[in-house]
């Protein structure tokens, strides 16, 4: 005997039952609202904790919500001190060296980057919520700041207005942050896809390391574009005369340092703090090279000079009337925008590998209130860098402290040290910068999104060649046009399937995924894949006539019975607005011309909400509408054969 | 007994059959990609007549795609050219004052709505394939074009220059519509949702009639503004001397005849010739009236003088070098878009009243070709009229040819009859504006959209208050992007929802919905309402996870045993992307830590073809995945009791 419900059910000569589907228990137009509102800003019900407490309690629940420090403070130990100050110490010792590099990138002087991991962090740490972040300028960022704010004003000829500019921008991409999280719509930034995420890292991974052929090669005369072709003529065309050998060799030794230490990092766990300290290391004995052998004097680059002293302030030179304020603002929308892209996957990645939950929208007004006080201290737009959080989690830090840690490691490098590095070769810096950005090209992930999605592999691909060919800007436009296409493509032209009955089962389901299926004589069921909204309601409403036609010309071809009943399987249909009730207003008249009769199956509850408010449940008859594909067809197809 | 599928095969002692959920056949990629395309182009299957055909065959058919009119035209019959006949002469008479009145709108002389009344119906009755519209000029798109090219010149102290402005708009319409076919792109108009176009068609004929105020009450010194508040200033500001009472009488005389006019035919679709020539009656009435009481010279504002004579060429005025190409294209693009989506939107009401079916892309082709040989012989944007696409209907025209009558007695008119508009009252060119307008503010519409949709109905608001209250553009702006952030939201934050068991049935449905449906113990059965993507994975992760935890607090409170499943159903997770898996991978180790087991039910062809591209499945365990919820239910709680 089948084990099948219905038909055993009939054998048994019980009437089959069916369930009807009437309207949905009626909620409050404003409760509904209100739920609607919350579900898209509030999603992560922030304001839990605070229910059913005190003034006082709220009061203080209130201010640890805005600074962390003071929640997690009282339960602090040595035990965890502890961790934070040796993951501290272990960051500093990577971030001095990636800091005087990536100043370079944004055309600022080599302190402002320092600058940038001293007051940073230490806001971060009494305002942010992840425990594993590090906070201070970042490559790409870097790299993105430099290009934009040089298309506006030249930093050699004009260098102080420059970095006033690059101070307004910072300023600007701190507002941005902070708005965001105060509104809550912190859920803008999920817009961009992983996928254009890993095509533009990678491509600025690579644009970064070419721009570092400058340094590595000991090129005076090099290019300002940054796209490949630019790039590359720049070194062929300074072969035979720019290239300084000794540079060259003393890059080249250290690069080959650089990359043993990670991979003995890679290869073994234990010695994460290999590469973590050679980038020191690295700057020490280069920089003790250069100063015994004069290496200087036969053109090796070096750093020169990097200020003395902490972060002199800079509220006063924020541009806040004139041409520059506009110039700035957009810089800082983009710039603060990729910051918080990259600040808030780190930061989600750690919370997730430790199972912390990080409120996204208080993460962004942390960061944007570390570069608005950023802006007025000199520092330029700061964020959590992958590498350094890396570093830092593995050096076990517990809390934020690491961050104040390596905060104060910076200060006392400022006060005391800087005149050390006079002597360290750029070559050296090039070399620590693109031993660090390599990590950025993410071959594994771009393997594994052209497994799962190939329309994904093309929006990474679009962000990567567009940053590599043509500019950062470029590839970040052409990163969020590709991620918002998908989503809108997606909405105009969804799939539909054909369903039939799996053998053995009560179960309808999409003929393609289960060749097995077997169609039902006289019955055309068809899914429809999507909401039903005004961008595809007339592309659903003529897909499935178009699948009825086909249908009814291949039955015609092998002389079958003809369809009596078209059966739309809703359960994927999650709404339907007035365009789409339009579209099966239209679709049941263009039916009762061809005498077939519409049935509907399994609607949800906002779609049979909207049904019946439309009055299309009275139109298409509230029989017609049923709770399973298979009640749907017992009804239709009483005669079905006991397959 | 029960009548239950599992639980009857479970008291007949059979075990369960449960379906496996294997891989889905696979798709060549080249072959996916390429039907992905096809579905997005070309999803009307525009060559499928095309196929297996002899190439000379094949050339006339391709001719007949471009000219509809050598394949209808080939059975045209004197019977048709009866309907035609008087649908043509019908909406001729109903055209000529309109036409008339819709060129003030657009700051151009009285003969340039003629002349785009000749030219481009002409051209579409060769090339379009709807048989019901009327093409000419209409109001929406010539007070568009008026605002937007007043914005750039000002048309009465440079006449010329703005002329010439007028036809480089209307060129580039042309050229932009007929690229969206040829492209295949047409469907982008689809973005714009029914909503919307029903509140910015609502406030333009709102803001239209209020510009009619001029002309109606005779008022000199008129605000240029198009918002409410200007206006309305305007006309209290010259109340006490402005206004013209003789103006006002023939006015209000005429505009009650008109109305009532409407109002008949409204109440006897017999009667549809009425509201169509009263406005050509008016008019004839009042310049006889005004001709022989010399109204005119009481401050009676009358239309003067009409260029005698066919359309001149206007090729050599475009502007193709000069500032004015760039703005000609931003106006062209824009009143481009809108006269396209008012044209389709006709075309595809009559096209579905009349059973036939209409090539979107083929369609924006023809319009396309129309405006830029239109722009090239004098004339303004045109595009498919709703008021006169009606009279046509009803008028019982068959083909295109009611548009060619239409073109020939424009053409007389042109010719002879235009020196007898000399003495027509601005006045009675308002009032039939107004009454024509008017129809276009769709009161049932709104309603029915409040009823079915809040936020559809937002977007309405939000569209007409910003025509009424601001202007054209910003109220199509408005439109346009809350269309947007409709979709966008939709997908950021799809909703989800706790399934229970329907009594008497093996069906597990949102409890929201059914009330009745009970909960299974020890399982969580959690359904999500979209394909999860990168803009709602960690959103989807997050909620699941929320609603998890609610659930647990609440069984902890009522002592009820703990969940040790959580079944996620599928069914309307139509699709996945790298993001997505991410959130899944990340959701199994966070059930895992808490030892609940993750179980998939109903994963979709592609879905489940991702999981398996990824290797989520191994991860999760292939027995991990059921076809159906039910049978899902039936592992995970086989204690479950016979409710």
């Amino acid at each position: 005997m089948d084990i099948r419900s219905s038909s055993s059910c009939r054998q048994e000569n019980l009437p089959p039952y069916i369930h009807k589907v009437g309207p949905p228990p009626k909620e409050n137009l404003f409760k509904e609202f209100k739920n609607r509102v919350k579900e898209t800003m509030f999603a992560d019900d922030p304001f839990r904790s605070f229910k059913d407490q005190t003034m006082s309690r709220k009061f203080v629940l209130g201010l640890q919500a805005v600074f962390p420090i003071l929640d997690w403070g009282r339960s602090y130990s040595l035990a965890k001190f502890r961790g934070d100050l040796t993951a501290g110490l272990t960051i500093a010792s990577l971030c001095i060296p990636q800091d005087i590099g990536y100043s370079k990138l944004a055309n600022l002087d080599p302190q402002y980057g320092l600058y940038s991991s001293f007051v940073p962090p230490l806001i971060y740490a009494f305002m942010g919520s992840s425990r594993d972040i590090a906070i201070g300028p970042v490559a790409v960022v870097s790299l993105l700041l430099g290009t934009m704010l040089r298309s506006e004003i030249d930093p050699t000829k004009n260098a102080s207005d420059y970095r006033r500019l690059a101070f307004t921008a910072t300023f600007f991409a701190g507002v941005t942050q902070a708005t965001l999280g105060i509104l809550r719509l912190g859920f803008l930034i999920d817009f961009l896809s992983h996928a254009a995420v890993v095509g533009f890292m990678g491509g600025a991974a690579i644009t970064i390391a070419l721009q570092q052929l400058k340094g590595f090669l000991g090129i005076k005369k090099f290019t300002r574009k940054t796209d490949i072709v630019s790039v590359m003529k720049s070194v062929w065309g300074s072969a035979h005369h720019g290239w300084n050998w000794e540079t060259i060799l003393i890059g080249t030794s250290f690069l080959a340092f650089l990359i043993l230490a990670k991979a003995i990092g890679k290869k073994n766990k234990k010695f994460f703090w290999v590469p973590a300290i050679a980038p020191l290391i690295s700057v020490i004995l280069s920089t003790f090279f250069v100063y015994i052998t004069h290496a200087e004097k036969k053109g090796v680059e070096i750093v020169r000079h990097i200020e003395k002293g902490i972060n002199p302030p800079s509220a006063n030179e924020i541009y806040f009337s004139g041409d520059y304020v506009l110039k700035g603002l957009k810089i800082g929308i983009v710039a603060g925008m990729i910051a918080l892209t990259e600040a808030v996957a780190i930061g989600r990645t750690f919370a997730s590998m430790k199972e912390y939950q990080l409120d996204g929208n208080r993460e962004m007004v942390a960061l944007g209130v570390m570069n608005i006080v950023g802006s007025m201290t000199s520092c330029y737009v700061a964020t959590g860098s992958f590498s350094r959080s890396a570093v830092n989690f593995m050096a076990g830090c517990n809390t934020a402290v690491s961050n104040i840690v390596m905060s104060l490691v910076v200060f006392l490098t400022l006060e005391f040290i800087t005149p050390l590095f006079e002597y360290t070769p750029n070559a050296i810096l090039a070399s620590i910068i693109i031993s660090a950005v390599i990590g950025l090209i993410d071959y594994d992930a771009a393997i594994l999104i052209w497994k799962i999605d190939k329309f994904d592999f093309i929006a990474c691909m679009g962000a990567f060649l567009g940053v590599v060919f043509v500019s950062v800007e470029i590839g970040l436009l052409i990163a969020v046009a590709i991620s918002f296409a998908k989503i809108l493509l997606q909405v105009t032209r969804p799939r539909t399937a054909i369903l039939g009955r799996v053998p053995r089962t009560n179960v309808y389901r999409n003929i393609q995924q289960y060749p097995e299926a077997t169609k039902v004589p006289g019955v055309l069921i068809v899914r429809v894949d999507s909401a039903i909204y005004f961008s595809n309601s007339n592309y659903t409403r003529e897909r499935i006539l178009r699948l009825l036609m086909d249908e009814e010309e291949h039955l015609k071809a092998a002389d079958l019975p003809r369809i009596e009943f078209l059966i739309v399987e809703m359960s994927p249909v999650t709404d339907i607005d007035t365009s789409g009730i339009h579209a099966l207003e239209e679709l049941l008249s263009s039916l009762q011309k061809r005498d077939i009769k519409l049935v509907l199956a399994n609607p949800g509850r906002v779609v049979i909400d909207k049904l019946h408010a439309s009055g299309f449940v009275t139109l298409i008859g509230e029989h017609k509408i049923f709770l399973t594909v298979a009640d749907a067809v017992l009804t239709c197809s009483p005669k079905l054969p006991d397959v």
